[in-house]
């Protein structure tokens, strides 16, 4: 039997798994010290009170047999694809409701969605990147090019006419950056896409962060971008369902994609769990909606201390705003897994380093919001008094 | 952009959203009758008190901040592969517990374990057979050799020495005949898997079913099989978890697939839901697996209601007994799926087709014992008086 050779290409072990361990072991030597992370993109907050009345609601349907749900459509029951059929009215995108498939994460959909590729294709990931989109292209053995993100664009490449590329993930606001596209640059993309009869995989995972004006919350506000794009959302950061599991994937119907991962989906799939699913209608319902517009204040308000502080030292760094996430230069020019343990031993804070999201993230470090915000001021105090 | 042509090679549709259609449309034509569903497996009875406690704690841990929990390790939380690694020393097959896998349900698992193989690999798979073992690697476009399950070998087929395989697909309790390998069978498959250096996967999911003696419930029980089988178990069957989806997979660790699985599950996939593995460990509690014995005689009833009747009528069967599947033979050599036009028809009782699992299932018809007694005890009067 012959084994997938692709996995012997991937780096040793997954970005935060690394990370976890080093800060594992950090805290076997030093029980005392009191770790603060700022590094994994993990929300603290508790689910907020409509999700949990309906999950509770949703149990005691699932005690009994006449109101018991065995599995569901694949694709996700009617109830929450209605939801997030109304919620996309808000931004003036008409979706139709077999267009949207729930998943249990982007996470999965982003990388699942490759099975309905060829290996032969190209990829176009810019760098620094989510390391997903990096990996799971690895496993299938297929030719990635990367186009730099850096203080030159302001982390935010454009399309180069010179390099055709097949499959292009773009993520705004972006992770690792917070880099935001405005509305010109995306249409830049789509026109590109078309031009190259390519794919766009876009996440928007973090678009519940977006506050300003004229910045496209999905890339479907493009309207072209209906014929070549694909789009991941998640409840992970927007509801605090990171532990919950459930997000949704738009496929729309002009391309042959969508048949295609129904198909995925009815057969490498079984669906989200019914109790999930009702926790994330509720998500949607009028009540839901202003709690988890006090969860994302909250997170934005620690971005706001983080950004500030760095203001005030004069670092430079993207994010911050419409982002939970701030990308920073690490300071003295230190390399960023030099600074990962560095402030990790000085300071007791756990970032992520730039490095591991790419080549262009060697000098750079990743901090989130996703704390509280007595945990984000203290991290802020101690990197202050550490640099 | 190149799409994955393996796809082409697909049924247009997934035999159960096929077998949906066609009752939805009989429905919807003929809305006064009342439909019994003995076809797709899905369970009717509600989820057993433990488990509904369990996963109301764990919700009223999410909704505080000191309780509340995040992203899960992927490959699960080590409180439930605990409890998993107990139960497997209940067949006296020791796990370690890095060798367990937390999944969102085998039929997820079964697919995505593909993605550790080469496309370049011979598979061999039983017929009649679930078709995700089928489909999924039609997508990778592997080539598939099939085994013929039939009535000279009581549909347990043994392995053919003149044929070189390098995966193996073994279901027992068999979806769909209900026929179930004893230990000496087992090692056998465990004795040619190794001389051709091939991996077994194992699909356990209807291990709990088995209450003869001397019949393996984990392919582990034959000691060789450590070094080339990976199994697949579910709470779908076993706890009623088909909506609730949670599963286990078992990668031991003197293959290089652990390594190759863990690396997969961490790049793709972010675990399931905390309160789908409360859930998930309260079924291996002394008062869960006593809640769910008694669901489980509560179905084993109902299939020997069925296999009697099947008695009574002189119709040949395999499964009913360790099993919540019955396999019988069409009557008047009917092709199945015109048999199931006639039931639909003639009985208002869905069952599944034969032809839908492979060619030596052209004359044979699936029932489930997951319908309420009531509902199984007349259907079988329906069918009794419609052939």
């Amino acid at each position: 039997m012959k084994l997938n050779d692709n996995f012997n290409n991937l780096n040793n072990s997954y970005l935060f798994s690394t990370i976890a361990r080093k800060v594992t072991e950090y805290q076997k030597h030093n029980p005392e010290k009191r770790i603060i992370k700022l590094g994994i993109g993990d929300v603290t907050l508790p689910l907020c009170e409509s999700v949990i009345n309906a999950m509770r609601n949703s149990l005691n349907e699932m005690s009994e047999a006449a109101t018991f749900r065995g599995y569901a459509p694949e694709q996700g029951y009617e109830f929450l694809r209605s939801a997030v059929q109304k919620y996309y009215t808000k931004y003036s995108v008409q979706l139709e409701l077999n267009e949207i498939f729930i998943s249990d994460g982007a996470k999965s959909d982003l990388a699942n969605i490759l099975d309905l590729f060829d290996a032969d294709n190209t990829v176009l990931i810019p760098d620094p990147v989510y390391p997903v989109y990096v990996d799971t292209n690895i496993m299938n053995g297929r030719k990635i090019i990367y186009m730099d993100a850096n203080r030159n664009n302001g982390f935010l490449p454009l399309p180069d006419y010179t390099v055709h590329a097949d499959i292009i993930y773009l993520c705004s606001p972006n992770n690792p950056t917070g880099a935001l596209y405005n509305k010109e640059q995306l249409k830049m993309w789509v026109d590109y896409a078309l031009e190259c009869d390519a794919v766009i995989l876009f996440d928007a995972a973090y678009e519940s962060f977006i506050s300003s004006e004229n910045f496209p919350h999905s890339i479907y506000e493009i309207a072209e971008a209906y014929k070549c794009a694909i789009e991941f959302c998640s409840l992970s950061k927007t509801a605090g369902f990171t532990g919950v599991r459930c997000g949704y994937t738009i496929v729309p119907n002009c391309t042959h994609l969508n048949n295609m991962w129904l198909r995925r989906q009815t057969t490498k799939f079984n669906g989200v769990s019914y109790m999930v699913q009702r926790g994330a209608q509720a998500v949607f319902s009028e009540s839901g909606q202003q709690e988890i517009q006090l969860m994302i204040e909250y997170y934005k308000n620690n971005a706001k201390i983080i950004s500030s502080a760095l203001d005030s030292m004069g670092i430079y760094y993207t994010g911050g705003v419409n982002s939970p996430y701030i990308w920073m230069q690490c300071p003295y020019e230190m390399d960023s897994w030099k600074f990962f343990d560095y402030m990790l031993d000085q300071a007791n804070v756990v970032g992520t380093p730039g490095d591991g999201f790419g080549k262009n993230g060697k000098k750079h470090f990743r901090l989130t919001a996703f704390g509280n915000s007595e945990d984000t001021i203290e991290a802020i105090n101690r990197i202050k008094s550490s640099i």
